[in-house]
């Protein structure tokens, strides 16, 4: 392999012939540039200079044999001596987080998972937070995840011997300490330098299950790699590549990994528009010439959300997987009693409901207001034995796993709370906050008079609410900042 | 035509003898003072004197022939050759908006209409910004607009392949490359010198329909003449005047300039009173002897609202347009299914449910409320086909689009939001803010499932709640700001 | 008549025995004290002492002779010449509303009747604007008279000729330019010197009715003699004097000075508890050794409430009303449609639906809520053209007006906001406000497609959430300001 | 008994070799701490030291005998001369409590029980604040007890006699002046040095019955003997011990202390998270080493909530209880109609519908709401007449006990507002506090037109909106106050 110098690396720093250097090698992206799920402005940032720092901060190594051909690696960069000694200067941003980490509080005084996401708001770098923490457009469905749940009431029964209480289940044939698990999140290092493998070290210590993402900061061996546990169970998500002999590597090595479920993600035709993070990358990256929404636009709208999924994605695909692999498939993001009933009937083995958190569709509707629907279609077609059903989205209490199991869900999984509770504690946060899940769950199973997860019955909540969606914090930010309100003549005290 | 001397003009400075100067000529405007729609006073500041400034401020000087007689023009003024020299000094005001179009945020950085409105209200000048934020009274239906699309939800169908959307449709029988047109708003050159002809620009760069307003800053021909392609389609707004040749004139004016269709506004019998601006006017302009609303009293109540509107249009004077244009008539401001009915009935081609944006009647209600109602009317009474439906009124994202397709609407109107983008980024403001609705939209699109408007089907929304007005902010913020609130005794930090 | 020195008047002090002076005569009012509607507190504190400048500010001569038996005057005071020289110093409150009145907006910037309400705020002393805004407990029933307006929307009809509106109406046979009344409120000399009389001037120059009160500052003789036209209708209030002699007394003395309407209230078996006004009286007035308060408990709960009202009064006393006037009798204060047709049944012209503006049951329900309850049962029992229907409470805005008048009211009226217009500016304030009120009704009609009284029809307002008790601003103040908020630890910026 | 060196005391603190002074007699506790219903950190605090000063802030020296067996006293303390001399400094807190109480306003300056909440806010200690005044997780439950009466309008008849009120009823068989009773709430010591005992003598004083806690500061025989009458009626609420031995114990020398009712309370298998208290725990009492929630879990999760009470507890204990005593058993914290139906069929004499001032579960429902649908359940059983219904929780105004007596409950209890009055003004407070009850009571029942309890019926009240959890502040600030609300860009005031 040809050594390259950087003066001529250097050269190639325009959007029509572009190279970068990663861990000493020379890659030239040209042709990647507009396919990448992160944007084209931070590796355009990069252009014709050395890019490892940045890319450490998020991805595994392993990604650039993944999603790249062998033929864009051109040659060996010339290495540079004098870098090697610049030590990287200390931004106002990195003095910030710095103050914030010393003030931070003692893990033992975090009581909730709220406590988590107030701390990591505190500590974590702008752009981590605002990608984590970000929803789609008035972020209405983002919020109405956890809402939903206030608008489902307890019927508590006494008198029950609730001494043991019995809280373990099984999801896809696997035990589980009590019924939640670790959803799939991207680039957890930007939360905590062992990103994903922190959640493997903390489901394993906790008895949960951790999914994998197609979108971890490390490889799929390298978070197999960390379980505690050799017979830990896995599952793994994946975003289907638009092409399909990657997506069917992608399976086939999960499945060799010993994974145990396969959770194909069916919500994500195009990436949601989530503002909050588009407004913090402009302010903490300035503006740039070339806009990554703006070179979007070039190619027209209607391609404007190319990327690496695939758009064609449809019903008639099932039988392809169930053709490449032998692991469970479930459906992760199903909206609609109507898909539900499909996703049975095309012999998938579960499916989540789940709006990606709030972060594709706005006014997606949360996925526990969609639960008794898909559970009473299932029961309406005789499917209720043939489907485990799922849900993710704003589960922030005990009592919010209950709600859930009561009607009718299998399991729970958690995302943004794993994020924000590793950012500051790393895989000790992790299990706290799972332990005060669990506890929670067992405090509400124990008032409940429940002993057992089967116990958890329909009748024990009331969902005469579930469908007036009024309740706490629906507000429109924008619509309520940008409005100029009333202010009679003569008042002194101004709203 | 006689020169009349600065000193003679000055002597006529009266409510009852009253001169003015416009673009050098003498105008008696005595008779024709009560029927300004603007109002007496802004009239009255400049009885006497030279009023062309403020006058090219909102009109195009074509306005004088079109609604004055040609006997009011009584002489040529005698040539200022002192106050030419004058320079007008700045004000307060012009400084604050100096100094805020100097920190004025990059158009790159507008993610949503909200960005827009938020930054024309700190670059408007107050009179402006009055004038266009303002709705009638407590401006409930006003934030009601925009708020009733919070309380219909989406109803995701996922595994269909959407990798090619089409947005296109037709309006009146003419392509749009997606379902919104821009809808008349008055006296545009207040947010910008080029007013609507910047509109007509972005509309067609953008392929869009552009509706031309009676009370346009210019002339219908130059934003006729500002079309960007020689067949791009521009409707026009007609206010009915009660002189009905003017009326006449007019419609007849518009088609042979190649209009393609009538838009007959009917819901402005009367101008709502807009208090927020009528205190602004107030507060900026000074209290004036002669107050235009105590004049308007002088006639006593049941002619306080006389002007230049025909207050006796009603359903039978449709065959008289009919008899005038072969434009397809689409009636403006219908607000209930019994009205949407008899337009049909009455041979309209269309209807936009409509409030006037909140400025006309308060406790009217959303047109997206009432949409439902009236398609089942007209299904109910096999008019269906016969009349395209319109709404307007709150559209603010790409989803409020989808809503109303979903619900039966052919299109929908946009107007404040064009008047905040020109304002802060002229013509390449508008194509931003219409680009934002049109990815909004083809990101809905994708993410709901549905490839083409036909596709977007009335079981994709839930409109459950859509007939409980309780969300967000419909807060009575002048009954909230004068009530005094009761605080506890001993409460050390009040609320 | 004796002449008493003021020495000995002096002595007599005490709760047990009470002297006081009133226009240079001495009264014993040590029967009368716990009678005392306004409390003993104000009494006691001019035991022994000249009350004159006190009792002035609120009460006419006349109700002297009206309360009081002619024995309880026991004499001539001895002329203080001493007193006569000095001037009552200035406090910081006559400071504070001194400065407060000369920035006081003009008349001409009242564009609502908030803005009075919010000039009234700032101009009034406290004890007077703690007497007239307070209302029963956490004032929600207050509050929600105006905020159930939010709850009715409109369905304005378009196309109907509105040139000419046409607003008059008859109430108990008299006419009314438009369909509001002046309704009665206590004391109105703390709000303007002029009192009642000011209510006079201005309902007879808009054409309107005014009721007067039991309870004026000044004597009804005194209030019929402001009329500015001999047939003006006036009618009067009645709190039904456990004596009832004196309330005989006063029935006839209205009849005879040519009152058209008697309106007994029906709602105050006791007065309500309205904190804040109790809270402000002890802030202003100090803590006193006996608190009035407390004096009442030494009766024992059970007549805690006693005073000058008849707590027995019943049905049965619609037919002496009956035998001693001709005049029609309205019962004001029924909330009920039970008592609606009772009302009906026992013979009565009228009633008005009233919670006393929120005064006295606090949870009472808005008037507005219980007028097409009472308009249904009242069709139902075939007594719907028996009685004329009234409703007050929460009326401030014109479409307020359309609305009851839309559900069955024949009229409607309104208390406090004539008070707060008075108070900052006379008569011509309160002009003003009608005025408002029959400019907002005119051009709701027009918008409406109402061109007289009788065109304004039930389906002209929608209702489906009138018995939502959700909107606007319903909060418990005090509940809110007590509660401690959570707070997630970590949080910066607290709410 | 052996005398045993402060030397020899000091070497047993730790977690499993522990020694405290109490009263100066040395106590082993390893075997107890894990049982400590106040958890073990405060017990680790004094381990080898003298706690008596902290133990006698909330307990009586009597609950020694009660809880431990006497082998667990070993010695005699050797006495510490020395340390008598000892002053104990004053900290912050003190200073601050001081200053509160130096401007705490005058008893007659409280017009509601809120006003006794924000006073007690300002002068208790922190400890003692957070224990009363917090709830369970995010305290929706606690603040939806009084939201819940938000919802439930009244109906007022008038034209009724109401010169007579009679409030007096009766409860379990004994007389009450109204339907209110004050119910047991814990350690009352730390409100104000007379506890318990200060209730006694308001119960006495006011008339009304008290329910004796379990947890009280004072023996039993301490709260009987400040009784002011020798009939004065009281109860006993029972949390059942695990050692049944000493619940038999507890009951029998109730019963024969003259105690009327027995009130077992069955909402408490487990003691709730009450996050607030918690959190303040942590702040005033700093991080210890062994943190009590951080030993909880050393025994695993399915016993961390192990204590003093009986998780065993069913409905087949009732037999059990009935067998050892003839006092009346009630069972307090019934949250279902389900429940109530077995309560009745297994014989008990009432109920109280409590979710324990929404310190438990949260979402358990208000007790408010539950009422009728239990008294439907037991009319259509065939039940309502074997059963007395209490309901407590969220009563803080008279209209809340005619809303609760017109749905079916026999009597309210009360609880924090009792300790927040005696914090502030000891037995007058409580005794004011019940006076407001008992007036807004009187007031509310003369304004419905409801002379006698029984003259209370459903018709009066109405509950539509009962079940529409909506109203006032359902706020989850915790969730609120961790989200980063979204700003437009471009504004200036932020929100």
């Amino acid at each position: 392999m040809a050594t390259i110098s950087l003066q001529e690396i250097a050269q190639h720093d325009k959007k029509d012939d572009l190279w970068v250097i990663l861990y000493g090698k020379v890659y030239d992206l040209t042709q990647f540039l507009p396919e990448h799920p992160g944007g084209q402005k931070i590796i355009l940032k990069f252009a014709g200079k050395d890019a490892t720092k940045a890319f450490e901060r998020q991805h595994p190594p392993s990604i650039i044999d993944q999603y790249l051909s062998p033929d864009v690696c051109i040659g060996q960069a010339e290495v540079n001596n004098e870098e090697e000694e610049l030590q990287e200067e200390e931004t106002e941003e990195d003095k910030r987080v710095k103050l914030a980490r010393e003030k931070m509080p003692r893990l033992e005084e975090m009581y909730n998972t709220f406590d988590f996401e107030s701390v990591a708001k505190n500590i974590l770098k702008a752009d981590a937070w605002g990608y984590f923490n970000s929803g789609a457009n008035d972020e209405i469905s983002m919020r109405e995840n956890h809402n939903a749940f206030h608008r489902i009431w307890l019927r508590p029964r006494v008198m029950v011997d609730v001494a043991n209480i019995d809280m373990t289940t099984k999801m896809l044939g696997d035990k589980t300490s009590f019924p939640l698990y670790i959803s799939a999140t991207a680039l957890n290092k930007m939360a905590h330098p062992d990103g994903e493998k922190t959640l493997a070290v903390a489901a394993g210590n906790q008895g949960v299950i951790q999914m994998i993402p197609t979108l971890a900061s490390y490889s799929i061996d390298d978070i197999v790699g960390a379980r505690i546990h050799p017979d830990q169970p896995q599952w793994f998500q994946l975003y289907v590549h638009k092409d399909r002999s990657i997506a069917k590597r992608m399976v086939e090595h999960a499945e060799s990994k010993g994974i145990k479920g396969l959770f194909i993600t069916v919500d994500t035709a195009t990436l949601g528009r989530r503002e909050k993070d588009m407004r913090q990358k402009y302010v903490h990256e300035g503006p740039a010439e070339l806009q990554g929404e703006e070179l979007n636009r070039e190619g027209g709208v209607a391609t404007a959300s190319s990327g690496i999924i695939d758009m064609t994605l449809n019903w008639k695909d099932i039988a392809w997987f169930k053709s490449i692999t032998k692991l469970p498939i479930v459906l992760k993001g199903i909206q609609t009693w109507e898909d539900a009933v499909l996703a049975a009937r095309y012999g998938c083995a579960g499916i989540v409901i789940s709006n990606h958190g709030g972060r594709q569709l706005d006014f997606a509707p949360s996925p526990i207001e969609i639960l008794p629907e898909v559970m009473d279609a299932l029961k309406r077609e005789g499917l209720e034995n043939s489907l485990e059903v799922y849900i993710d989205g704003g589960i922030r209490r005990g009592s919010d796993i209950f709600k859930a199991i009561a009607l009718g869900a299998k399991g729970v999984g958690i995302g943004r709370p794993t994020l924000y509770a590793m950012a500051g504690y790393g895989f000790k946060g992790v299990e706290k906050l799972l332990q005060l899940y669990q506890d929670e769950l067992e405090m509400c199973m124990r008032l409940m008079g429940a002993r057992t997860i089967a116990d958890i019955k329909p009748e024990m909540v009331d969902t005469r609410n579930l469908k007036d969606h009024f309740v706490a914090n629906p507000t429109d930010y924008l619509a309520k900042n940008a409005y100029e309100k009333m202010v009679p003549r003569g008042n002194i005290s101004k709203l």
